[in-house]
């Protein structure tokens, strides 16, 4: 393409070409180059990084769309974020960072000019620099794209709430091939066109993933339409190989495109429309590797699966391929590009937004200086009066629920509860008193808080539900992820990435903290007696367990008011993630408030109340984490008082469960001093916890006392029956817990065989009674803290 | 619907219909009866379970297919098996099994009679009963659908190389939001129409989830057949809730929908069309609760989601809800249904297909029956030679790699390798030498290894893999899913699932022992310092750890020799599921064959050749496992070697981590005895682990030595960097093993502190070279063990 006219979209097209020239440029010189950023000098192999790492791939599709984008965030002064599915395309997020400028504002030594472009190259996938994908380091980014599945989630949760953002979400063909990015589609089905901003998808046909051809590049065009139609899209097709071609039909496209957005907004908004718009997307194919070698040894590259990640190998001792190199590298025409000190010229830094217009320093992708704190109201106002420990009976999440109507209330566009269909069976229905439910279906007469606008979002996918609130966290926002327990393992992989993704936020002043991501996690194990052995998992604590001490926190609260304490902690809480395990069955409230929020605050204690050791000296540790262990500790006790009333026991029971770690490894760990003062160093201890047992000597393993220590838990048997029977099939019952203080506490000795003996006839009794009746015995049922 | 012509059309469907009708009676009926289960006396509170527990919503939706595919089995001899998507719908696939009589031979005590059927209803649900769900209890099975998402991978998994059989899947319209449901609709590609069987798919909208509405069932029918036909498919609806008109348009789609498979597969087999098929699928829509309670206290529920679990509650307690539920029981007139002993009358018995063409007593859904053992070659053949201890180099799974080319080539009809787009480059490729990557999209002359048939199934949705995967597994073959080892947390839910399924399995005799489902984890932790941060978890065997010892291996073969010895035996074993992980990069080959195989088989030893304790007395235990720690642990030795010649050191090396575990908790845990022989009870253990720490000391923190035990491991550190870089960010680098042994080995004492230094140098010059040269030292990459 060369000048020849004053044509003023000409020479607009012309610039956008330049400036992809120069993206490109800028992103094969990552991959490649050490030294000569400019080609000021023939290139020679000492020129060339040792170890060829990055994705080139995926690189020049990701310019194309950023260009383009910037060409309509300036016409039409558009606020828009760029989510980048293909994001092992690092080389492009960070090419297009320092073509705007704001690069080199966030790293100063990266500087706009030739020894900052020797150092942007240099430093790409290489020791002590930056990783090959976009990441937290990447300026502009709120999406990783290692792990791929989540980019048009994470695009719409960030648009929820926004209604003047528009979001980009360029989806790579691999990665729409995921189960989490197939059903994301749908997420059409839940924007309100009035108070949420829009989602541009940009679906990127570039053939080929790392051996394979992509499924969606493979299909008859009509069809490959009619399921984006079905999907609620309207689609629009760009594709060739032609730039000159290709960027007059991408400009096209997206005026297209933004002016559909814009007159679905100004219908829902101005003219009260509460049609289901269908939005439009584009569907964008190229060659893989566009503009990169079509050849390398006499077999195709550009085009194919060849162009993923280095099209050129070996160039340090193929002088063939240091040739072809850097011939690929100078019909970009770099002299053309940047300017004598290195800078990109005049022209092309105009073009670029300016400010907080620019993709790569728009706040919405570096949410904390967005955040606004919750207005959040007294937890203790919404607690369950407690006269006599354990005599007040209350549903846990139920209360919660109380206190979150007042959160949603009080933050009405901030804040989402997130949910695969169950904030009403999870019993925080209270909320639906202040909100509904969003969809943007059908409605029928027969639906239950069911509007176009709510704050509560519900959708049978863990995976939207996780994206999404990633989405709207990493903006600037703030949620809570309400799940059955044995279910949230559908998300492991997301929460593995999302800490991961905070954990390297942790290291760069610049990223200012968000809200942590908030997982209430009821429906738990013990109490899946109806739901049987597929619903029983407490097992996602054992992968949170392996990030970043830093970053994760778990809550296992006994009762309503210290689960109203440990929510209300976790919603003021940063740069988390936060689990919350509690049980939405009837079950004795243990604590008053003002005992329960000194309780969570400790995060660990003893309950002397419970415990007949005066204080001092014990014989045995009866230790509990969780509501049903908590419940089955305590009529133990009650169960001890009664046969061995010379025995004294302590009762410690643990919300924080980070608590149990060092203080070296954790930052709310013990001391041992403090630890040894709880548990003793001698007695031994038995733990009653709501997990599978393991995780507990996981966590105490280097204390003193930890020989002494024995786990219950859940060791993966269960089936439908009573809640009763699930615990003695797991040997964490009352009965079972005596058993094991007599097998433990060596003074006791075989004079108390036969209280032994009655424990184990208990369990026969009792799991005989449920087998006639069909439930647990009224004295089990029944039974409450004696006073 | 009364007989008053000979119209055999219209007596079919009439017994069509009374056949729905006692399913639907039997399903209702264990929801709610304890005794009087053909209501011979009028229904009475003590008739009714004290715990109503169940899902009636989907339930007559399911028996409608049920009776639907019955007919079309008979009428075409279909070989046919019935996935159902909404296995919360428990009742109506027991109901069905026991109305074919299946039921009874497989649970003799549920007898075909009165008695039989009260012990049916009883055991629903009931304490020492069966699960709520379809469950490995239920014969017919091989889908719980208790954690919902998978139905349709595991019908194309079961469809795989079964050319004459149909798999009908009913996806329920909740489970289809999940995002591995709604990628697995894609498996249109990936079928082989002539050495695949057909699957069915029925997409039941019955509008409702828990308490929320279906995304698919709220979108205009347009657009509902646009995403069907953009997921290749040719959607059939039926809709409505007459059931007249409903069950001649149910069969008129049936007989169009296999008239067409039929069609499909004779164009494919006899006429040799390589045309993709549009193949049919079935959209159903009828009320949730079709037949139920119309309205409850006023309220609607047939057809809301009111009628998703139980549509009376409070039956014993409510006489108006028990006139209301006898009603309804009668509404299906039980009288006509059964004789006078209880058995389903003749003319319903004789509507049932025969012996294994009963969908309940298809030997498919008890895929052991059919299992045939692999025809496999000699591991030892594709050994590599190994005079000297690690002095020969191999990329492990490259040699694992020819293996598995021999085991497909020999077993071309039942043996698949899965994995998402990752087969070549986890440098499996031998196996192109035999096969190909199947797909059934449009091919090109750029692609690799791609055609309509082949044993390599390559898609980027490891939900769909491990669908695919235990769906031909538990249809009674063999396969190996090799994946990214961070990215195999995207089904930790689905393993967790599987892992159950097979554990009940083991409690059920008839069901016969399937293939274990063989995970190859590479392209691991340790080098994937090149994708960076994202692509580094080993937490995955946590996962597995957590469930059943006699269902979960764990193997971490040090070298390639080893891997195949590992390969060969998981590829041989029943019931389990083996996780292997390994590595793909070039590294030493410590063990000849015999060794390796031995040394496997034993799965934990001291390596002798490596060692300097003399087989006794050593002053230090280094422990390794997994490929990197043990090529670290070695250079260690290497180093003690020529520091501390004094130094006696052991060296254990780790294969089949069970082992670590006591023999009480796993069949292949050591005795204390063969431990402590191992690692003493009284010198330091430093143990270089490929995983998480933590790990370690879960497994043996019973043991004696352990509180001399230093793990150490991935603690989450790491980014695009160097291999080497990788272990010292961790702390895993033969330097700071060495550091360790210093520090924990008390005889050495302060005279040492100069090594200690010199070693903590090294580290900081060799990370100083890595960021200077963008590569690690050649001493580091040259190393090799001293001979």
């Amino acid at each position: 393409m060369t000048s020849t006219t004053a044509d003023p979209v000409r020479t607009e097209i012309e610039l956008i070409d330049a400036y992809w020239r120069a993206a490109n440029y800028l992103s094969a010189g990552q991959i490649y180059l050490l030294d000569n950023p400019l080609l000021r000098e023939p290139l020679r192999p000492e020129h060339i990084k040792p170890r060829l790492l990055g994705h080139w791939g995926t690189s020049p599709g990701l310019n194309f769309c950023y260009v383009h984008l910037n060409r309509v965030i300036k016409a039409r002064d558009l606020d828009m974020i760029y989510i980048m599915g293909p994001g092992h395309g690092g080389p492009a997020a960070v090419a297009n960072a320092w073509l705007e400028g704001s690069y080199s504002e966030v790293y100063p030594r990266i500087s706009q000019d030739e020894a900052g472009m020797q150092r942007l190259f240099r430093q790409f996938s290489f020791p002590g620099g930056i990783p090959s994908h976009v990441a937290p380091e990447t300026p502009g980014s709120i999406h990783e794209g290692g792990e791929l599945g989540y980019s048009l989630a994470h695009a719409y949760g960030a648009a929820f709430d926004n209604p003047d953002l528009v979001v980009a979400c360029i989806v790579g063909d691999g990665e729409a091939e995921t189960g989490p990015l197939a059903t994301a589609w749908h997420s059409t089905k839940f924007v309100d066109p009035v108070h949420d901003g829009a989602v541009l998808p940009i679906l990127h046909l570039n053939g080929y993933k790392i051996a394979n051809p992509a499924v969606l590049a493979r299909i008859p065009e009509d069809e490959l339409v009619r399921l984006f139609e079905g999907y609620g899209y309207a689609p629009i097709i760009v594709s060739g190989d032609d730039p000159a071609v290709m960027h007059r039909e991408m400009a096209e496209a997206l005026d297209r495109a933004l002016d559909e957005i814009a007159r679905i907004q100004r219908a829902a908004r101005q003219e009260g429309s509460a049609r289901r718009p269908r939005w439009p997307m584009i569907i964008l194919r190229t060659p893989k590797g566009w503009t990169g070698p079509a050849q390398v040894d006499g077999l195709p590259v550009e085009g194919t699966w060849r162009a993923h990640q280095v099209p050129l190998a070996g160039v340090r001792d193929n002088p063939g391929h240091l040739a072809q190199l850097e011939e690929w590298l100078r019909s970009y025409r770099p002299d053309e590009l940047f300017d004598g000190e290195g800078r990109p010229v005049a022209a092309l830094r105009r073009l670029a937004p300016a400010g907080e217009r620019r993709m790569s320093a728009n706040p919405h992708a570096n949410g904390g200086l967005l955040l606004r704190p919750l207005d959040l109201p007294d937890p203790r106002a919404y607690a369950v009066p407690v006269k006599e420990h354990g005599r007040a009976t209350a549903e846990a999440t139920r209360v919660l629920g109380d206190y979150l109507r007042e959160v949603v209330a009080a933050n009405p566009s901030n804040f989402r509860i997130m949910g695969p269909d169950e904030t009403a069976s999870n019993r925080l229905g209270a909320v639906f008193e202040v909100t509904d439910r969003v969809f943007a279906g059908e409605l029928l007469p027969t639906d239950d808080h069911l509007a176009r606008a709510g704050r509560v979002m519900e959708v049978l996918s863990e995976h939207l539900c996780q994206g999404w609130l990633e989405g709207y966290l990493l903006t600037g926002r703030h949620g809570l992820f309400n799940s059955y327990e044995a279910f949230i393992h559908i998300v492991d992989a997301m929460f593995n990435q999302h800490a991961k993704w905070l954990k390297v936020t942790r290291g760069l002043p610049w990223r200012r903290p968000i809200a942590s991501l908030n997982y209430l996690l009821s429906s738990h194990v013990w109490r899946q007696d109806h739901n049987g052995f597929t619903h029983q998992d407490p097992g996602f604590l054992d992968v949170v367990m392996n990030k970043k001490p830093e970053i994760v926190r778990v809550y296992l609260p006994p009762d309503a008011n210290t689960l109203l304490s440990v929510g209300d902690h976790c919603l003021r809480s940063r740069d988390y993630v936060n689990v919350i395990v509690a049980g939405k069955q009837p079950a004795p409230v243990w604590l008053p408030m003002d005992a329960a929020v000194a309780h969570c605050t400790r995060g660990i204690g003893i309950w002397e109340w419970a415990s007949t050791d005066g204080g001092a000296d014990p014989d045995v540790v009866l230790a509990c984490a969780g509501d049903v262990p908590t419940l089955e500790t305590l009529a133990a006790v009650d169960l001890l008082r009664q046969l061995l009333p010379e025995l004294r026991v302590r009762v410690v029971n643990v919300v924080d469960l980070m608590r149990l770690q060092p203080v070296e490894e954790h930052p709310h760990g013990l001391s041992d001093t403090e630890f040894d003062a709880l548990f003793t160093t001698d007695k031994p201890i038995i733990f009653a916890f709501h997990g599978y047992p393991y995780l507990i000597h996981r966590l105490t393993y280097r204390r003193a006392g930890h020989h002494n220590l024995h786990v219950r838990g859940y060791k993966e048997e269960g089936t439908t029956t009573t809640p009763f029977d699930m615990v003695m099939l797991n040997d964490l019952d009352r009965f079972h817990l005596v058993m094991d203080v007599i097998d433990r506490v060596p003074t006791l000795g075989g004079r108390v065989a036969h209280i032994r003996q009655r424990m184990a006839d208990e369990r026969l009794r009792l799991r005989a009674y449920t087998r006639e009746h069909g439930q647990d015995a009224p004295e089990i049922q029944n039974w409450t803290w004696p006073h």
